[in-house]
C-alpha cells in the first residue's frame, strides 16, 4: 500500500517537473480537481486523441464525427434522467461542518464489518493450515455468519432507501449503526439531501429571460440529439456510429487521485446505432474491437481486464469495464455500455420529435438500440503516463528514470544535440531540425554533457536522441540513441526521417489492431 | 445588401445540408446562437486547428502549447480586469420588453446623422460634378459642418459618460435625443445596468462553502497563469510563445451572424513573451506572419486587409485586426495585440507571486511583454466555408454547386465510386479505400449516376472522385477527377495515394508561408 502511494506520487511529481499535467490556477493556490496540461501534456493528450479519432472515424466507414456544443437545450437533461437522478445522497456533520456522501458513510462502515470476516478468515487459515475450507468456514462459523447477514442486511436496507428516495431513512440507518464523522468523532448529523451533480448557468442578460443551462455532464447526449441530422445529411446505413471527444463537467463531491477523477474532464464517446435485437452481438464485437485497440499501444496485455457490471444503469441492458492497473490498483478506464433504445426513445417523448431510422431494405421504421464505447481521456492519459514511468538501475549500478511512453504518443519525437557548442556543429544540428520538423516534433539542446542531456530526453518520454559530432563534418553521420534499448547507431543524416517515421507512424501502431 | 443576405443564408442552409454546422439542440428548438459541429464540420475544424498548432508549435522551436482547463480560479478575472470591466450598458424598452446596448442604441442614431452626410455630400458631388472638393465641402457646408458637431458632441459624451461609468448621464442622452425603442416606437426607458459577460457557476456542494467560478471569457489568461510553470519546466528562454486552443464563454446580448458571433466558440491564441522595449518590433513581426499564414492557404489577398485600432483596450500598446472578407462585409478575424506587461504584472499584484523571467546573459529579471495573436476558430471556419463557396455555370450552360475548400482542410479527401454496382467493380472501390483509408479520410458511393455523385461530392468539398470502370479490370487504372478543374485523368491505381498526397499534404501547404 505504501509502495503505491509512493509510487503515485511520483508520477504526479513527475508530471509536474517534466512539463505534463499542473494544478490549475496555481499560482492562485490551486483549484481543487481541476487540472491544466503544460506543454508536453498537451501534446500527449492530443496524440492519444488523435489516436482514437482515426481508428474510430477515419478506419471506419460507417462512423463519422461530430463536435456538439456543452451548452445543449436544459429539457436534453431532463430526457437523459440527469435531472431527476444524477445526483448523490449528502449529509453534513454539524460539528466538523465536513461533507460527506451519505452511501459512503454506510459502505464504509460495512467496509469494516468485511474486514473482520477477512480477518477470522486469515486467523482460521493459519489455525488449520492446509485443511482450511475457506467455503466451509464461511458457511459455519456462527461470529462469520452473523457479520456476513449484518453487511448484507444494511446494504439491501440502504439499497432499498435509495432505491425509494427515502432519505430519511438513510440518516436512520447512519444513526443506528452510530457512525461518527471520521474527522470530529461527532454523530451530529444534518439531514441526507440529495444533490444534483451538474454544474448549472444561466443564459441571457436578465433575471426574468434567463434561461437556467448546465454544463452538460457527459458528451453522449450531444450525438443523440443530432442522430437523425447526421444519418440524414450523411445518409447513414444502419448499423453506423458517431463519435465525439469533448469536455463534460461534474460537480464531484468527492474528486481525487490527480487526474483520473476531475471535475472537468474530456470523453471520447461513439454511439453505435443498431437494429434492436443485435445488441448483444455488437456488445460482443465492441468490447473485443475496444481492447484490442488499447493492446495495440503495447503496455502489456497484463494490465488489462474485462468487469462486467451486475447491476445495471437504467438505460443498459448490458454493461462492461475495461478496467486498467492504475497506480492504485485496476480501475475503470472505458466503458462498454448496451444503452438500448432508452435515449432515443425518451427524446422522442421530451422532444415530440420522431427519431426513428427509415431501413430503406424492409421499408419499417424503428427506434434503433444503440451500444456505446465510452473513454475518459484524462483516464486513458494517466494510464499511459503512469505505466511509462520507470526507475531502472543500470549495468554500471547507477539509476535512471525513464518514460516508456509508446513513441506513437510521445510529445517529442527526437532531441538532437551537438556534442560541443563549437566547430559548427549547432549549425548541423539546426540543419537537422530544419528538416525534420516538418514531419515531428523535434527539439534542440546544447546544455551540459551529452548523458545528462539523454538522462533528460529519458526523463521526458522522447524516444530517440540525435548527436552530431566532429565526424558528422566528414561523413553526414550522426550517432542515434534509442530510449528505451539505450542503444547507439551510426547512421546517415539522410536516413534519420525514415527511421523515425517508422517507429512513430501512427498507421504502423493502429494496424497492430486488425 | 439584399445579395449579401441572400449569400449568407446560401452559406448557412448549406451548411446544415451537407453535415456542416447544425443548431444546438435543435430537436429542442434550438438553443440561441449556439451551434454544434456536424460530421464534415468536425473534420473541417479539426483540420484548421491543425493547420494552426502545426504553424504555430510544431514548427516554431521557441513555441509549446498548452491546455488549461475552462475552470480557474476567480481571482484570475479579477486580476484580468474582466470582473470589474467586461460589462455591457443594457437598456430595457418597458413597452416592448425589449432589452438593448444603451450605447449601440446611440452610435446608432450617430449613424443616421453621418448617413445625412454622406446624402449632402453626394448631392454636392452630382451638382458640382469634377470641380467638386469634398475636403472643403465638409469644412465649410453649413448644413454638414452641423451634423458632424452634432455627431461629434454625441459620441464624445458617450465616451465620457461610460468611462466615468455614470450610466445615468447615458440614460439622459437617450431620452435627450428622443431615441425610440426600433420595435416598438416607444420611449419609456428603464435606467441603463451594467451587465457583466462572463458565465458563472457554483463550484461545491453546499450553499456555505460553494465557490462562484466563472467559464472562462478567453483562453488567454490560461496561459498567463502558467507562464512561469512553463517557462522554467520547459527551460525557455525570451523571446518564447505558449499557444492554446479552446473553449470561452460569453453572454452576449447581441450574439448572431450564424457562427460569426457565438456564446460558446473556441479561441487560438499564442502569447509571445518578450523583453520590455521591443514590442513593437515583434508587433510588426506577428502582423506580418500571421498574414502569411491566411494567405497560405490561398483564399484570395484581396479578402484580407490589416486594420490598425485607433482606440486601444486597457491592457494595450498597440493593436490590430487582420479583417477577412465574410459574406456581410470585412470583419475580425484575428487580432494581434501588444498587452505590455499588463496581464503577468496584474497576476503578480493578486497572486502577491513573482512572475518575472530570469535572464541568464544579463542576470536581470523583469516581468515580460507580451505579444499575443488571438483568432477565432469558428469565425476562421466560416471564412473558409463562405469562401469556398461557389455557383458555376458549366459550359452546357447547366449549374453546380461546388465547394472549394483548400484541399488540405477538406474532411473528405476522396471518395470513391464503381462505375455499376456490379461486374465486381464494388469490390475493387472498396479495396481501393482499404488501401487510402489508412492516410486520408475517403468515402465510398455506389448510388445515383455517376454525374450525380459528382455534384454531390462537389457540394460536398471533397477534392477527388474516383471511378472505378470496367477498364480498371484489365489494367488497373482508375480515372481520378478534380473538384475545382473537373478534369479527369486515367491514372494507375498504385498512383492513386502519391497523387492525393501531393495536393493534401500539410506540409506542403504550410511551406508556402516561408
Amino acid at each position: 500500500m505504501a509502495k503505491q502511494e509512493d509510487d503515485f506520487k511520483r508520477v504526479i511529481s513527475h508530471a509536474k517537473e517534466y512539463g505534463y499535467v499542473f494544478q490549475s490556477s496555481e499560482i492562485y493556490d490551486g483549484l481543487s480537481a481541476v487540472y491544466d496540461y503544460a506543454q508536453n501534456g498537451v501534446e500527449l493528450k492530443k496524440n492519444i486523441r488523435d489516436y482514437w479519432w482515426k481508428a474510430m472515424v477515419q478506419l471506419n466507414d460507417n462512423i463519422v464525427g461530430i463536435d456538439a456544443a456543452i451548452f445543449m437545450h436544459p429539457t436534453t437533461w431532463k430526457a437523459s434522467g440527469h435531472v431527476d437522478a444524477f445526483n448523490d445522497p449528502l449529509i453534513d456533520n454539524k460539528d466538523s461542518k465536513k461533507r460527506y456522501r451519505a452511501d459512503v458513510l454506510v459502505e464504509d462502515y460495512v467496509g469494516k464489518i468485511e474486514a473482520k470476516i477477512e480477518k477470522e478468515v486469515a486467523k482460521a487459515a493459519k489455525r488449520f493450515g492446509d485443511k482450511f475450507d475457506k467455503a466451509q468456514f464461511l458457511a459455519t462459523n456462527p461470529r462469520v455468519v452473523e457479520y456476513q447477514e449484518q453487511a448484507t442486511s444494511i446494504l439491501k436496507r440502504l439499497g432499498r432507501s435509495l432505491e425509494n428516495e427515502d432519505l430519511a431513512d438513510v440518516k436512520k440507518l447512519i444513526e443506528e449503526l452510530e457512525i461518527a464523522c471520521p474527522m470530529s468523532g461527532s454523530k451530529n448529523w444534518t439531514d441526507v439531501k440529495q444533490f444534483n451533480l451538474m454544474f448549472g448557468t444561466k443564459l441571457g442578460a436578465s433575471a426574468e429571460n434567463a434561461m437556467d443551462l448546465y454544463l452538460r455532464p457527459e458528451t453522449a447526449q450531444g450525438i443523440f440529439v443530432n442522430f437523425l441530422n447526421v444519418q440524414k445529411t450523411g445518409r447513414m446505413k444502419i448499423p453506423f456510429g458517431i463519435a465525439q471527444t469533448g469536455k463534460a463537467f461534474r460537480n464531484e463531491i468527492v474528486a481525487r487521485q490527480f487526474i483520473f477523477r476531475m471535475r472537468e474532464f474530456e470523453q471520447m464517446e461513439m454511439q453505435f446505432f443498431i437494429k434492436p435485437g443485435t445488441q448483444q452481438e455488437w456488445y460482443e464485437k465492441w468490447k473485443e474491437t475496444r481492447m484490442k485497440w488499447h493492446l495495440s499501444l503495447g503496455m502489456g496485455e497484463e494490465n488489462y481486464r474485462f468487469h462486467d457490471h451486475e447491476k445495471l444503469a437504467h438505460y443498459a441492458d448490458a454493461a462492461a469495464d475495461i478496467e486498467f492497473r492504475f497506480p492504485f490498483g485496476f480501475k475503470e478506464l472505458e466503458g462498454i455500455h448496451s444503452r438500448t433504445d432508452f435515449d432515443l426513445g425518451s427524446h422522442e417523448k421530451f422532444s415530440g420529435k420522431k427519431l426513428q431510422y427509415f431501413d430503406p431494405e424492409t421499408r419499417e421504421s424503428y427506434v434503433p438500440y444503440v451500444l456505446e464505447t465510452s473513454i475518459g481521456l484524462d483516464r486513458m492519459f494517466l494510464a499511459v503516463f503512469a505505466n511509462s514511468l520507470r526507475e531502472e538501475q543500470l549495468e554500471n549500478g547507477s539509476f535512471r528514470t525513464v518514460l516508456k511512453l509508446p513513441a506513437v504518443l510521445a510529445p517529442t519525437k527526437a532531441a538532437v544535440f551537438p556534442l560541443v557548442k563549437k566547430d559548427g556543429l549547432p549549425e548541423v544540428a539546426h540543419q537537422i531540425i530544419e528538416d525534420l520538423k516538418w514531419d515531428f516534433n523535434v527539439l534542440y539542446d546544447e546544455k551540459d554533457a551529452v548523458g545528462r542531456r539523454y538522462r533528460r530526453q529519458d526523463a521526458n518520454g522522447t524516444p530517440f536522441c540525435i548527436t552530431v559530432d566532429h565526424q558528422t563534418l566528414e561523413d553526414n553521420t550522426v550517432t542515434i540513441r534509442h530510449r528505451d534499448s539505450m542503444e547507439q547507431e551510426r547512421v546517415a543524416i539522410a536516413d534519420l526521417k525514415g527511421i523515425i517515421h517508422k517507429a512513430v507512424d501512427m498507421k504502423s501502431w493502429l494496424k497492430k489492431m486488425v
